[in-house]
């Protein structure tokens, strides 16, 4: 029989959370120990309308789950702020953690950082847990060595607030680190309607479709004399994200350190 | 034996010009009887470096053109105002004209229909001869009835010097025939990069990407809930235009009246 | 205020017949009256987990359904059989079925169409509601005559057990009817690994992709010397169905014969 | 003033010899002094109809050609049993072969390196120089180390008489060195008409649309839950190999060995 590896899920409420308790279910070598969410607290999982037929309790702070129950691995699905306090008590408690977020500062990174090699423990902190988003930034990054003339096009379903989308940008800034800079276009262009050649992102152009239907989509594109090169990410449903968790699972309890950003450990 | 079909061809110096000869060269239905341009007059076709074996020879004029030699169709790839001159004269002299131009005014197709009417002759004039592309643009309209959300993305090389494309506003242009007005997107929505949503045209967005390596490529795309539907053209060559002049002919041999946009003789 | 549309949906315990009933809640014109399904019967819908909020009760069988209540329209979401008696019933009833099945004989629809006639009443029988869908087999028939040269490329989830999809068949039998016969491809085209070159159907070409991710797409690429026009669905979630529910419901109102594809509305 | 690269074209009569040369023309650092070919004997370029207006002649054999004139980089675009001749030649003369070529076999090629060993001369030989292929192909075979489940399209024009094409093939072998091998699609899964799943490649599916109008695409697709990643190739013109012909050159200046594989080279 496999070795289990006990499992903790901070935010299990939420649409991520419990798509990771579904995620935790499926895979005979994880086994639930416990919840954190200030919903339900004392319940058990089984007992919650949606909720996979898990034994393990609901509890209201990670203290007091800790102090429970035995755990291998926490999962961290809340805010910024709360996820920052989670991640450390875990590190602190010998639990190795893997965290969903985008919202630490330098200085909390590298003070949990610090933290996880002092304890010799195994920490994955990743802004994005979806392995095909991640696989298309990091080739993204490397074509642009080669070739410096590059358009993104990101489509969104249209109840999407902010145009371009935060993977666009994070996909240019990869690119912007290898690309040898150039204003991209005919230098004398002219846009007969306002807007037409897209947002310009230190000389590259990014394009955000929003329609009804779609769910996240991006594809960048680059050209060269005679070809292109297009690396597409279609999103179809947050269940792409439960992959990159359990990627992230299974690394972790080999690391050491703390890593943040799913490539490093994707790319070895 | 085919009867074969009497074709002069203005403008055969140009790109497209000497296209359309390689087209008449490839149809055995066809037969080249002369060509007007202001290039290589005198000399036979078989003389011109680049042109295919034709013992036709060149004219400096169509009038000198149509007292020479007997033709059934006149192919004018020429400017609006020469092309004006042409399908008037080539009328007058019974030829039928397959003319493709985007710069005719209102006034002179008013005046070209009537003319056409009186003689009792078809004559196609067409802004676009590219058949797949004339579709798309149809199919869009059609769509745009059931399908009210819609983003256009074209797709050009980086000499192209206008954005949106002429063909991407047409498309816009005939969409806005049949589709409800709305102002597309959340209503909330920002640009954190101004120009990211692209162009708004009547509420609808269109993108103008450019780069190396691409040629001509348009992409219209409805959402629905649950779904899209993109209809998509690509033009890789200028090839593409000659099925469509090809088409124009056959028809125009059968027509007693002007037809503008190849649309009517296609979706019969 | 708008006059409400009284409606009955059979099957409602279904995927698609509950998404028929969230449908219904979010129209204002429309009303839920009652559903017939084997399952919940005596309950009201909203006693129901997951379903509306709606009073209207849970029938077990049509008859009984339409001697309790007054209803406008039947949605049929059952199986061929079921779905045949409910829509004889339903229009011997005065009640006009909006039925979605792909499984009724030539005989059935014939008698179903008489029935219609007879009793001067609306129907819409269709195999397919997904109106992106509709149109881009309705586009594709009508660019055969033009582009002879043809290939669909369908994909979908790993899960479908058969290829090519029955999307792809229909649409190549659309097809058929207006195109040109050839067989593709190069006469000495070879398969160096059998099966590379896809399914031949009357020398045309289908080619199915199946992976994990992907719901249900569809790509017909037909090519001509130069181009290619593509007209590509993506159908992403079985919400789409229901636009063409609802059109077909706005429709069969004001029709007094049966209707048996959802084009013949919709290309009017 | 730039130091100027002096290069020798083997196979200049040919199509991507006359693509080499408009690619000289283009580049200020480099200038030709030499060509070989069979044909033109005792010309000067310049003299050949549709070439560059080079000054320096053509040798029917690259030992004559190499006696005549001071070179630095062989461009070698003939056959392959000509090219092993001519890269020796070049390796033993103190000239860096640039190679395009897939039929060297095993033996030549270990010869050849250690011959450049020997020499401490750098050499490259690649079997694909467009740029935006390499990476395609690199970038899949890295994908598939986190996504075993992946199908192959690639699309040709119909006077293509392989299926599937090399590039097809090639990429297929790549992605299974890292791939955990598994047969994709339902286990139960069947085919109404035979080959709709295409070429089975150890498990995974290679499809191959042939079309009029399209040039040399190709479409790798990665499916995981959720999500697809599509890496995408489309080669419009023969000019997208004269990219990578330059970036070799650049590289071949400052090499001290052979490298097999333009890749080598890219991933830095």
């Amino acid at each position: 029989m496999t070795k289990q590896t006990k499992v903790v899920v901070a935010g299990a409420s939420g649409k991520m959370g419990s798509e990771a308790l579904r995620m935790v279910e499926k895979h005979d070598d994880l086994t639930l120990v416990g919840c954190v969410d200030l919903q339900h607290t004392g319940m058990q999982v089984k007992e919650v309308e949606g909720l996979p037929k898990f034994d393990a309790y609901f509890y209201d702070n990670i203290d007091t789950c800790f102090e429970s129950v035995d755990a291998d691995v926490l999962i961290d699905l809340t805010s910024p702020k709360v996820g920052y306090k989670h991640t450390k008590t875990a590190i602190l408690n010998g639990v190795r953690p893997v965290v969903g977020t985008t919202g630490f500062s330098n200085e909390e990174l590298k003070e949990l950082t610090e933290l996880a090699k002092e304890q010799k423990i195994g920490a994955v902190i990743a802004p994005n847990f979806a392995m095909g988003a991640v696989l298309m930034m990091q080739f993204s990054k490397w074509a642009a060595k080669h070739f410096p003339d590059v358009e993104i096009i990101e489509k969104h379903h249209d109840q999407k607030l902010d145009a371009p989308s935060g993977t666009a940008v994070k996909t240019a800034e990869l690119i912007q680190e290898e690309r040898t800079q150039k204003k991209q276009g005919h230098p004398d262009e002219e846009e007969t309607i306002k807007g037409a050649r897209g947002a310009d992102f230190d000389g590259m152009r990014i394009h955000s479709m929003r329609l009804p239907g779609l769910v996240a989509h991006q594809e960048v594109v680059f050209g060269g004399p005679g070809e292109n090169l297009t690396i597409k990410h279609d999103s179809f449903h947050r269940q792409s994200f439960m992959s990159g968790i359990k990627f992230a699972i299974d690394h972790v309890l080999h690391l050491d350190e703390l890593v943040y950003g799913l490539e490093h450990l994707m790319m070895d």
